[in-house]
């Protein structure tokens, strides 16, 4: 395996330390709802997202003329424009604008792993396009699953799952990480019916809860883009442009 | 679910501070080969075992004339009296006699549980035994997966679905914690053919290439005792003891 490309799954932000590897290419994963709606918004013109941890943070980048979506326990807070929701990033009124977008858990994700090769943002919706990029730059995968107040949340490892099958049918990749063999079985399991599957998952019950339950099928589509949202300096941008930029 | 109590799978000492229970009892689980380790040797006649998370404890230990089990990387240390295998633990060697046993993760894990209402020691040997008290006694569980440097391993996830879902069995338990239900999962695939499963796990390939994995169907094998090893300030005793002493 000495010249092969590992592939793992690190199950929380609180273990990521385990797994640090400066070399490795690392795909964000917030399923429900952050990474999907991300992707979406640069699907629909959006020029520049930053991600922020705290609502403080957004109310500041407001104060400075920002577009932001931010909301907590589903009510979007009175200084934001919108909610967290994949919908709420149209293109009528995201197309061409820097959007700061409120995420704990998907922030704190973003940032821990900025000292990698590459941080990417990841979902079902760009999931052959990550693969494949992975595969032609025949790099260490290091996929970090959100999860939720730091804990294992379903939805983000099935992705997990998902991701690590394709690239490790690729012979230049190969894995011994517990964490991303479960993650494979569960894939296999839940994939035969996946809307099924994720049914009993607990953030669709904090969503449903809310009513932003909307959103569930539509972050479970796989392959609606090949824009690949990367982290440069401390804001993400399509991965296409990062890359023409510094010449790669 | 108001009356009923919480069912919650932990894969991480890094991840405990999120799931910490005062009122929970915390089942320790490191099947390969802490706690089946532990759990033999209160089978074989020990008295106390004290856990320890580094050598230069096991070795004071020593010092002070108590009988220590102690290797890395599958070497017994030069001061210990042998290594951490559960065959190590004789009647012959061990009947009556106080044993210090060194493991990092699952010293790690006990100590930071101990403020809760029990603090157990499980393994498939002792399994039904551990569901039964879990449910006589009505409490939450939390299942704390003691994992190899803070990552999740298959070896004691699976152990802890075969815990869950019997206690879940008992119509006073609940879950809506996706480990759990991830583990459940995970347990009902493997459990058809365990050591096939077993086969793929990580710590197997450790422990094979230190001619260590001679334990692994042994460590596989549930209830072979009734023993429940539990926390009494620093070391750990018969929980029989434990609770006769404090008049529960």
């Amino acid at each position: 395996m000495e010249n092969k490309k590992k592939v793992e799954v690190c199950f929380s932000p609180a273990i990521y330390p385990a797994f640090h590897n400066k070399d490795a290419i690392v795909v964000i994963v917030d399923i429900l709802r952050a990474t999907s709606a991300i992707i979406t918004a640069f699907m629909n013109g959006a020029n520049r997202i930053i991600p922020v941890a705290t609502l403080e943070e957004a109310k500041a980048y407001k104060e400075k003329g920002y577009m932001v979506a931010a909301e907590r326990d589903g009510i979007v807070r009175d200084f934001a424009d919108f909610g967290n929701s994949p919908f709420n990033f149209t293109r009528e009124r995201i197309n061409g604008k820097d959007i700061v977008y409120s995420t704990t858990n998907g922030t704190q994700s973003i940032m821990m792993a900025s000292n990698s090769y590459r941080v990417l943002i990841g979902a079902y919706l760009n999931l052959n396009s990550i693969a494949h990029y992975t595969i032609n730059k025949n790099r260490d995968l290091l996929i970090l699953c959100a999860g939720w107040k730091n804990k294992f949340n379903l939805e983000d490892s099935l992705f997990a799952g998902a991701l690590a099958e394709i690239v490790l049918k690729n012979n230049n990749f190969y894995t011994i990480c517990d964490s991303t063999l479960a993650s494979i079985d569960l894939w296999q399991m839940a994939r035969k019916d996946l809307m099924v599957y994720i049914d009993k998952v607990a953030q669709r019950h904090r969503l449903k809860k809310n009513k932003l339950d909307d959103v569930i099928e539509y972050c479970h589509t796989p392959d609606q883009t090949n824009i690949i949202p990367a982290l440069k300096e401390f804001y993400l941008v399509r991965l296409s442009e990062l890359e023409s930029n510094s010449g790669l």
